[in-house]
């Protein structure tokens, strides 16, 4: 079914070079005449998804069936023309992989793409493709498209199917995508919610104060005139604290609980093949494994009042404004102990969509010295639509 | 100062391909004519010493210095042929490498050659070289001169210098060497201590009951025609329990200490690299880095009180004797978790050396089902030559 992958060309390293992955669109689709690529975590038939770990890869087989969402695409009329590199099973948030390199940065030279989808978010900001796809399960969408200057969203979870991928976690699992053009976004996700996109607005704007404090100071400040274009366009907007216990303790019940589930999905691949990993991500897997469960039984009530009080906050359609990252793209090849403060801190942002399962778009509205920073809105739960309508809004509103 | 190295036959992927280090031997020494391999993790000037991780070959300089003991080898009239595999920074016992591949066990086809001094151990037992440096930190030469029918010594901790190796865990580490002739086991002993190996023999043999259960009972039956010629050779024996707490015990302390120490060593390293290990290796580094100091002190006084027990047994040149490992070599590709149990064994049985500081030689004297197991002869400190003397005379007592 498969058929020769025409050239490509990639001077950005974003491609995974050992597979030949290419699907034709069908003619006469919404999507017709765009390609895209898809992070290597998806599954196209009749080759090897590698999940950015060639060990992973050596002890897989080749595909039965295409992925879902891919199918979907491809049916709409979009061209899948390569796979993209990941963060080793999509450990990972900055995009540096030790097996196959790391993305570059299209928009920031030295600085890191972001990940772990970071080889689709360096494809779209280079012109490459289209669009791309990628997932967020901790924030995989949403930082690489901060630190790449591109739309992307992590979508309400379970409203795109997750079949044919491979899984982290698969309750903090997302498919998300990444365009460069709100249209074309808008596009894509047109086919893959089965559902037009409206021209509405949120009625009301919450903005959040506390993640606003997270980021630096040059961050918040950059991202003030787009939060009062925003503001100015819904018309409704007052200022809150999301979490009354601050945001480091909410992001640390989904690490324990994202971890735990993680490791519960790899632990048997991993006795079994000892498959070589990136010190780091042999560190979060160890951490997972060492997590007892009166820990989890206690992230898991944590995990609940993060629920509850984001409903409590946004009830009757209100819409959440933060940073989508405390900071631009980091330095490429930081060590460990200097990476460890930004880690942080970009976790306790990406956590409130994932403990609640809400979507959440990032909009290139602002760069620091010179590097992109993304401004996101998270809603309720199903609002996937109404986020992609705000976002095309306010990206042309700041365009004018 | 480098010569091109001659064309080196190497079919059982003993040997680092990725190095051309090569010495000749100097003319007119006691060890002219032989050829020998060293593990990589000796330095040779001119050469990058690769540690069996290829992050720490990128991340390293070539050595501007040979190692103490290959410089005092080559000296000696023996010509250094070649780098062999080890684990990746020594951390491990199999010797299965996940970048590099498994050297053959050429005397059990299937099974593991043991390690980390796997490269070593797998070319001497293949005769590709007369003898072979490795390293011993906590069984590195005992466990795969066990499992490859080798003589294979841990000196006396800090009889050989360390200088220009690559260290694990200073206060453990030692450099040791396999042979497959006795004879030539004694010569490089003699250019090692720069001393005579005697004729004598120790004056009272204690038979390590403890040690025994601890290995399968094939093996310690298998083992039990060797006991019988050394008590009948040295004329004085008993039977005792080394430890009061169990072996296990006597292994936990050292895991903790010998874990720190290697961490300490390491941990810049890894922070500044994010290296790929193998999971396990991995998992061997940040148990490390999570023990806490309380747990250290703990610790130390457990070591104590093992190196005052061995102490009081030994005390007026007592030799003890055990198994070199409880089982032959286990089969290749082994889970994690089917590993545990034999991992937890091997080291309750090699620990008693490391932790003391003492030497230990294994000798090939017996076979369970085709596959060799080794008798090992733990001595006092400095008593090294002595050691190399039994196991001369044992070997031509069970070879006549």
């Amino acid at each position: 079914m498969t058929q020769p992958r025409p050239k490509l060309e990639d001077p950005l390293g974003a491609f995974c070079t050992d597979t030949e992955a290419y699907l034709p669109g069908s003619t006469g689709g919404p999507l017709s005449g765009l390609s895209f690529a898809a992070k290597d975590i998806f599954d196209v038939a009749g080759h090897v998804t590698g999940g950015g770990n060639p060990d992973w890869k050596a002890t897989h087989g080749p595909a039965d069936k295409t992925a879902w969402v891919i199918q979907k695409l491809v049916d709409a009329g979009a061209a899948m023309v390569g796979k993209t590199h990941t963060d080793e099973l999509t450990r990972g948030i900055l995009g540096e992989n030790a097996h196959y390199g790391t993305p570059t940065n299209p928009k920031v030279p030295g600085r890191v793409p972001g990940g772990s989808s970071s080889g689709s978010a360096s494809a779209v900001a280079g012109g490459l493709v289209d669009f791309a796809l990628g997932s967020d399960t901790g924030g995989s969408v949403r930082i690489p498209a901060s630190f790449c200057g591109l739309i992307g969203l992590r979508p309400t979870h379970g409203r795109i199917p997750l079949d044919g991928i491979l899984l982290q976690a698969p309750s903090y699992d997302t498919i998300g995508w990444f365009a460069r053009d709100p249209e074309v976004f808008a596009k894509v996700g047109a086919v893959l919610f089965q559902n037009q996109i409206p021209e509405g607005l949120p009625t009301r704007l919450i903005v959040a104060e506390d993640a606003f404090e997270m980021a630096s100071p040059e961050v918040a400040a950059a991202l003030q005139p787009a939060v009062e274009a925003a503001k100015e366009m819904i018309g409704a907007d007052r200022t809150e604290r999301l979490s009354p216990v601050g945001l480091v303790e909410w992001s640390a019940q989904q690490q324990v609980l994202q971890g735990r589930e993680a490791w519960d999905t790899a632990r048997e691949w991993i006795s079994q093949v000892n498959p070589r990993f990136s010190f780091w991500v042999a560190e979060r897997y160890m951490t997972a494994s060492s997590t007892n469960d009166a820990k989890v039984a206690k992230s898991k009530v944590e995990r609940q009042e993060v629920i509850d009080r984001m409903d409590e906050l946004t009830a009757g359609g209100g819409v959440v404004c933060l940073p989508t990252s405390p900071a631009p793209a980091p330095p490429l090849g930081q060590s460990l102990a200097e990476r460890r403060d930004v880690l942080s801190r970009i976790v306790s942002l990406t956590c409130v969509a994932g403990t609640t399962g809400r979507p959440q778009i990032s909009v290139p509205v602002a760069e620091v010295d010179g590097m992109p920073v993304g401004l996101s809105f998270l809603g309720e739960r199903g609002s996937d639509e109404l986020l992609i309508s705000l976002a095309g809004k306010l990206f042309a509103n700041l365009s004018d």
